[in-house]
C-alpha cells in the first residue's frame, strides 16, 4: 500500500502510527499543501519511522509521479475541500483532516465527486479510537444506558500561539469546525440520531491576539426522538494543566448515565451501586482501520457518509453562531 | 421573630435548619397552602426541634391571627405566587419556594406589589449557600479564573415516583423552572451578566407515568460581554446512583477553570500546575442569610430582585421549549 502525506498542519501523526503498525503500507511521497507550509519536521518523524518518503514541491507532480492508493490530506484548513478533490479527480482514496471543508459549496463539491466515484474517504474523526471514547461508545451500543436522551460534549484546549492561518476565518475555518467537529461527531455516533436544529454562539473575545479565532463556543441541538446535545468548546484551558486537552462526553439515557473525563470511563446503571469505572479498551487507530476499508477487508467506522455529514452540520452550527438563529438541518 | 410556614411540598428544611441555628425566632404556626396538603411530616420535623407551632386549616386566619414577621411559602408550585401574594398584602415577609410563579402574569403581580412596598423577598435559592458553591463562588468573584467566559452547569436527579401535581404542566410548571431554575441562577450568580437570549429544549419522553413532566431539559443562553452559558438538566440520574442529585458547574474564564462536582472543587489556573482541589468554606445557609436582613443587619445573598429575574428567566425559556424558538430576554 502506498502512502503519500499533503500538508503537515493537522493530524499525520494519525498515519504514522498507522503505518508503524502496518508492514505492508509505506509512506512513499510527502509534499507540502500550500507553497510555504514547512514539512521538514514531518519529513523528520517519517524518517525517524525507517521510511524515506521522496519530498516534492509539487503535490500534483507528486501524485501523478507516485500513484499512490491512499493520500492523507492535513494541509491549511482552507486548502482541504481543494486538494481533496485534486486526489480523487486521480482516482485515489483519501484521508482527510476533519472538517472536509470549510464552506458548504466546497463541501458538495467534494461529496458530489466521491459519490460518483469507487473511492474511499475518510476525515480524521480519529478521537472515535481513544480507547476512552471507544469503550464508553461499545458500552452505550450495548444497551449499558437503555435509550439516549440527553448528551453534553466538551473540548477544552489550551490555546498557545497559534500559526498566522488559525487567525483569519478564511483560512482557519472558525473554531466550531476545527475543534468542535470532534464533539460534534460523538453526539451523532454515540446515539444514532440525525440532528434536527443547531442554535450556537461563539466569541473570538480575550483570544490574546489570536485575531479572528474565537476562543468560546457553545452549540446546542434537537437531534431526532427528541433528544438534546449540548457541545461547549473553549480555548481557555490553563497552560498549568496536566494535558493538552480536556476531551469530555456525558451521555445520560433511560438506564444510566455514562461519562468519558480525564481519559477514563465511568458508569452508573441499576446493574451495581454507585460509580462504576470501567476498564478500557485498546483499538488499532483510525488510519489502520480506513486501510482495512481500502484493502475491502471490512468498514471504517468512520463513513465518508459521517465525514461529509459532521462538516455540513459543523459549518451550519458556525451559521448559528454568526447570525444569532437557529439553522434547520 | 415569629414564623409561620405555608405548605409542605418545597424546600421547607431550610427554614427549619434556620430556626435551629438561632434561637431567636420560632415556628409559630403551620398551614397547608391548598385542600389535601399533607402537613402532617413537616408538624412531626418542627415538632422534634422544640417548636410547638398552631396548626390551622386556612392560612389566611393563620396570618391574621398571629402577625409572624416572616412566612415561607412552600406548597404546591402553582400556588406560589397567589399564596406570596396574600402574604405580602398583609404587611409580612416572603421566603417563597423557587420559582416565584409558575407563569409571567402572577410573576409580574407579585413583583409589583412587591416593589410598592417596604417588605423583604427571597427566593429558596438555597443551594448557593451549599460549601461547594459558596467556596467556588467567592473564588471567581476574587478573579480566580479571571474573566468569566464560559458556564456549563448541571441538574441531574433521581425521578423516583412523584406526587401528582408534578404530572400536570398547570400544576407543575414545568421541569426548567422547577429543578433548572438553580443552574440558571449559578450562571448570573457566579458571571455577574444579564441573560440576553434563551434557546431550549424539553421532552416528557420516557418518564415512567409521570404525565406531562419533563425528564430532560438543555438550555443555551447568550449573556452579556459575549459570556454563554448551558444548563442541562434531568430525572435519568439512576436509582443505584449514591446520591440523589448530581449538581454541577464549570466555568472557564481568561485565566483559569473552575469545577464544582461531586460536592467538591477543583481549579485550574496559573497559580499552581495541575488541579487543585480547593478547601471548604461552611456557610450559615439562605434562611438565617434571610432574617438577618429582615432584621435590617445585612442583605441577603439572594435578593427579591434576582429571585424575579431568575423566574422570569426561566419561564421564558420554557417558552423557548415549547415553541422551538430563541427567546429575547
Amino acid at each position: 500500500m502506498k502512502i503519500c502525506i499533503i500538508g503537515s498542519a493537522g493530524h499525520t501523526n494519525y498515519v504514522l502510527d498507522g503505518v508503524r503498525r502496518d508492514k505492508d503500507s509505506r509512506i512513499v511521497g510527502i509534499a507540502a499543501g500550500i507553497q510555504g507550509e514547512g514539512i521538514d519536521k514531518l519529513t523528520e518523524q517519517i524518517g525517524e519511522l525507517g521510511e524515506k518518503p521522496a519530498v516534492f514541491d509539487d503535490y500534483r507532480e507528486m501524485l501523478e509521479q507516485l500513484q499512490p492508493d491512499v493520500v492523507a490530506v492535513a494541509s491549511h484548513f482552507y486548502q482541504q475541500a481543494s486538494i481533496t478533490l485534486e486526489v480523487l479527480k486521480r482516482g485515489i482514496n483519501v484521508f482527510v483532516e476533519k472538517p472536509v471543508a470549510t464552506n458548504l459549496s466546497e463541501l458538495a463539491s467534494v461529496k458530489r465527486f466521491y459519490q460518483q466515484s469507487n473511492l474511499h474517504l475518510a476525515a480524521m474523526f480519529g478521537i472515535r479510537y481513544k480507547p476512552w471514547f471507544m469503550t464508553a461508545w461499545k458500552l452505550v451500543q450495548q444497551g449499558g444506558v437503555g435509550k439516549v436522551r440527553l448528551m453534553n460534549a466538551q473540548k477544552s484546549y489550551k490555546l498557545g500561539s497559534r500559526p498566522e492561518f488559525y487567525k483569519k476565518r478564511e483560512t482557519y475555518g472558525g473554531t466550531i469546525p476545527w475543534v468542535g467537529s470532534h464533539a460534534v461527531d460523538w453526539l451523532h455516533w454515540f446515539s444514532g440520531e440525525r440532528f434536527e436544529t443547531v442554535y450556537a454562539a461563539h466569541s473570538s473575545q480575550y483570544n490574546q491576539g489570536h485575531g479572528e479565532l474565537e476562543v468560546s463556543a457553545l452549540l446546542h441541538f434537537r437531534l431526532t426522538n427528541g433528544v438534546m446535545g449540548s457541545v461547549n468548546i473553549d480555548y481557555l484551558r490553563p497552560d498549568t494543566a496536566g494535558s493538552h486537552g480536556d476531551d469530555r462526553i456525558r451521555v445520560a439515557g433511560t438506564e444510566g448515565v455514562i461519562e468519558v473525563c480525564d481519559e477514563r470511563v465511568f458508569l452508573i446503571n441499576s446493574k451495581k451501586k454507585g460509580v462504576q469505572e470501567v476498564s478500557l479498551e485498546n483499538s488499532e487507530g483510525i488510519f489502520l482501520d480506513f486501510l482495512r476499508q481500502v484493502r475491502g477487508k471490512g468498514k471504517c467506522l468512520v463513513s465518508a457518509e459521517d465525514s461529509f455529514y459532521i462538516t455540513e452540520v459543523c459549518l451550519k452550527a458556525r451559521v448559528a453562531a454568526d447570525e444569532n438563529r437557529i439553522v434547520m438541518l
